[in-house]
């Protein structure tokens, strides 16, 4: 490898360095001049782009629309919501001014007194309370309902600890706000949307994620329920990566929304939300790739070939392009990303290690031994195997190697997670265990003081209930009382 | 018309309020609870989605990528380029706190005094100073230029005045920032995206635009150029649609930002900034939309055929859903959006209201008289025409009728400012031409003094010095000092 792109932090050394070092070193983004803000840079931007794209796309085949709403939200609008307000006040961005003005001492700028607003301002945190705002002018009848809307935005939440992508305080995502007739197909909206997250995960990400409901202790500020997908990184811990809330009437009660039934009643609507944000990224990030760099899923790669050239004169250059060329274009014709990189300022080794850093799933080389063999050097980048295969066939070869690697890394980060998944009978096993990470499946008697005392106690928290899996009743490893079924423990991003 | 849907002001009436009335009608967007700010409703948002897509291809197509930089700008940021403050700092949206806590009174939530930030943040009325500051880290060596990236986001004036889309508080942009090692190269560039511009405007929202550079009053706080595209109103008004700022060094200087040249030698980077925004919703609606309501041009309608069946039972609905569908499938597979209405709640006049105002460009409308005469009705927007013509052949028919319509808006738009568009060779003749709207080409000396006093006496502007047309030289209609040659006037938005 290249020198810049040595001396990397490997993953058994101190994980979490090395994820810091790669998200920097892959140009993924780096720290802004803004406490806990980043600056997404262009390749980790067009990772992300991918994945709006995608996710827009499955929204849209699910029936929502896109719309937009204020940034700013009026400081009582928090308020209405009992619970939530608990939940967001706590870490706002206030606007308390609207004009700055010459500083009278001559040091640039200072903020204007005479310009304080009547009331703040908070710069949202989620959109619940502005858009339910909303919602009131726009439901009337059973007829203006459902209403599935979606907005993509910046949100900002001033995080004490943050990390790249994992925890910042302002952050990309996606909110789905919708608005139901009955309890009903609210619910099954939640369900659907957080299926939709996780075929999201699995089949693009390759990252396979345990469904399931959160424990009250860990729902969302103003939820009756929230669902999540969890996803296992390879340190063993647990990343939410997706939340979808079924809330009730909350929201429609806090701001009077109400519509006619068919029997021409009022009723208060029944609402949902669900959010995934640039915090996917990092999951991307954490869950595939290694001490090289970053590895990516051939389907959210934003290139997912690269050619390269060797060569010593122009001569030679101008002979392998010719080879080269017709294959970009048939590759490209497939809709496959795929960049040849004669650039002469850099050497091949150099753009060996940079591709390698930065994850791009397949690799060809051309040189002109290959030319004369009628070869092409291939390396995949999931496996960092490298072989010299025919150039005859090579487009086919493409095409299934990228299925494979896109396979190939849903498998491997699968095993991983069942090979770090296990269940604990009693609390002291359970002691032992969550000390090596991963997911434990353990009785809990249902309440959040038991639960309390375990994340006191352990550091780990409930992931989830799961859907999925064993559903046999049990006695709770703490107090135990009888427990429903096994719960997912995890100590998490 | 439907009911609802009458009682719309007219043009001639009064201009603006027709202009607010039809924004709220064809349910583009609405006043939000936050003075200035806008909620985009999802049908106005799905066409802003139109734009964007297209415009980002333009860009990506250009060598442009795509990347994030923080909302919030430290507020000592804004003083480091000397106009840029005089121009941005007036209008700013100031946090000054990041947290709120319980108000002690038991009235909801309050700002945390103890949460003071030490030095306050501004939300972005433009990135240009966050995004100098992080290219001084990207910027070392000539080899690192040009940089050539793009942002989507969100921005804030503290306008006093506000309309919707034309000119809010909050509104969605893209902003483009550029470094380069030349000043031919930046100036390049800052053409070229107002090519782009001028390109889009003409070839997708069917708005003829003039081109040129700002004189001095006009141009961008920062800038050592700004050029523009105007558009005209159907009210004589000119609407700045677009703007590409030949930025010099201005801000290399402020933050700071040196490159090694060729010759190993530090020099400052040259620099471009452009940007269009939600603004252009603005020159779309006001450009072609009537007295009916919004008049969409096919290249940006989310929807651009509707089909409405006319029927009494289930049995005439589904032998018109049999001869429609596979229209609607062949239609869809060459890329047109196309929506088979039929819904049983509403009806066909309320439906045919609905999409007038929402200005979808072709309806069609099927009966049981037109079944048994292979006929169909055929209805297009930009010109009210309604004919009755054969089923057979409907399909190229349509493809033919959504470029007629193209191009039949973009002509009529022209034909429009070119009426609208007039010399003024002494001051009374502008004074009394500037009364009826539209482009005044006159003579003006070059100076602010003499822009200023136009300024004051007509409520007139320079909109720019265009690049085409006339370039004789003459003398200032005011001063009667020399003039390079005639630049437009108009009063604008």
């Amino acid at each position: 490898m290249a020198k810049e792109l040595k001396n990397f932090t490997k993953r058994e050394e101190n994980y979490s360095q090395w994820y810091n070092e790669l998200v920097v070193k892959a140009d993924l983004a780096e720290q802004s001049a803004v406490r806990g803000c980043m600056v997404i840079k262009p390749y980790g931007y067009a990772i992300w782009e991918k994945m709006q794209r995608q996710l827009d796309d499955m929204f849209k085949a699910t029936g929502h629309q896109n719309a937009y709403f204020p940034l700013l939200i009026p400081k009582s609008f928090l308020s209405r919501e009992a619970d939530h307000v608990e939940g967001f006040a706590k870490e706002c961005a206030v606007v308390t001014h609207y004009r700055l003005k010459n500083d009278p001492e001559g040091k640039g700028v200072v903020v204007d007194p005479d310009a304080r607003l009547e009331e703040e301002l908070i710069i949202r945190p989620t959109s619940e309370t502005i858009i339910w705002n909303t919602y009131k002018n726009w439901i009337h009848s059973y007829r203006d309902l459902p209403v599935l809307v979606n907005q993509w935005a910046n949100v900002f939440r001033w995080e004490m600890r943050t990390r790249m992508f994992l925890r910042t305080a302002e952050f990309l995502w996606q909110e789905g706000h919708t608005a139901h007739a009955t309890k009903e197909e609210a619910e099954e909206e939640a369900r659907r949307m957080l299926d939709v997250y996780a075929e999201f995960a699995q089949d693009y990400m390759a990252v396979p994620v345990v469904k399931g409901v959160k424990s009250a202790n860990e729902r969302f500020a103003g939820a009756l329920d929230t669902f999540t997908i969890e996803a296992m990184m390879q340190d063993g811990k647990a990343l939410q990566s997706g939340t979808s809330h079924f809330l009730g009437q909350n929201f429609a009660k806090a701001f009077d929304v109400t519509f006619m039934n068919k029997e021409n009643k009022p009723e208060y609507v029944w609402a949902t939300s669900w959010g995934v944000s640039t915090r996917l990224m990092g999951a991307l990030i954490m869950t595939h790739s290694d001490d090289n760099g970053l590895v990516l899923p051939p389907r959210l790669a934003p290139l997912q070939v690269v050619i390269v050239p060797i060569y010593k004169t122009a001569d030679d250059l101008a002979r392998i392009s010719a080879r080269v060329e017709p294959l970009v274009a048939s590759l490209r014709a497939k809709g496959i990303s795929v960049k040849y990189d004669d650039a002469d300022n850099k050497r091949p080794g150099f753009k060996f290690a940079d591709y390698e850093v930065k994850g791009v799933p397949v690799r060809l080389a051309l040189g002109m031994r290959d030319l004369e063999n009628g070869t092409v050097e291939l390396f995949r980048r999931d496996t960092l195997e490298k072989e010299s295969v025919p150039f005859d066939g090579i487009e086919e070869r493409i095409t299934y190697l990228l299925d494979d690697i896109q396979n190939n890394l849903f498998r491997k980060a699968l095993e991983h997670r069942e090979r770090m998944t296990d269940t604990a009978d009693t609390y002291e096993e359970f002691k032992e265990k969550i000390e090596k990470g991963g997911f434990i499946l353990a009785h809990w008697d249902g309440t959040p003081e038991t639960e309390e005392k375990i994340k006191e106690e352990t550091k780990a928290t409930i992931r989830c209930i799961p859907f999925d899996g064993d559903k046999t009743p049990g006695k709770c490893m703490v107090t135990g009382k009888p427990s429903a079924q096994r719960v997912v423990f995890a100590r998490s991003y």
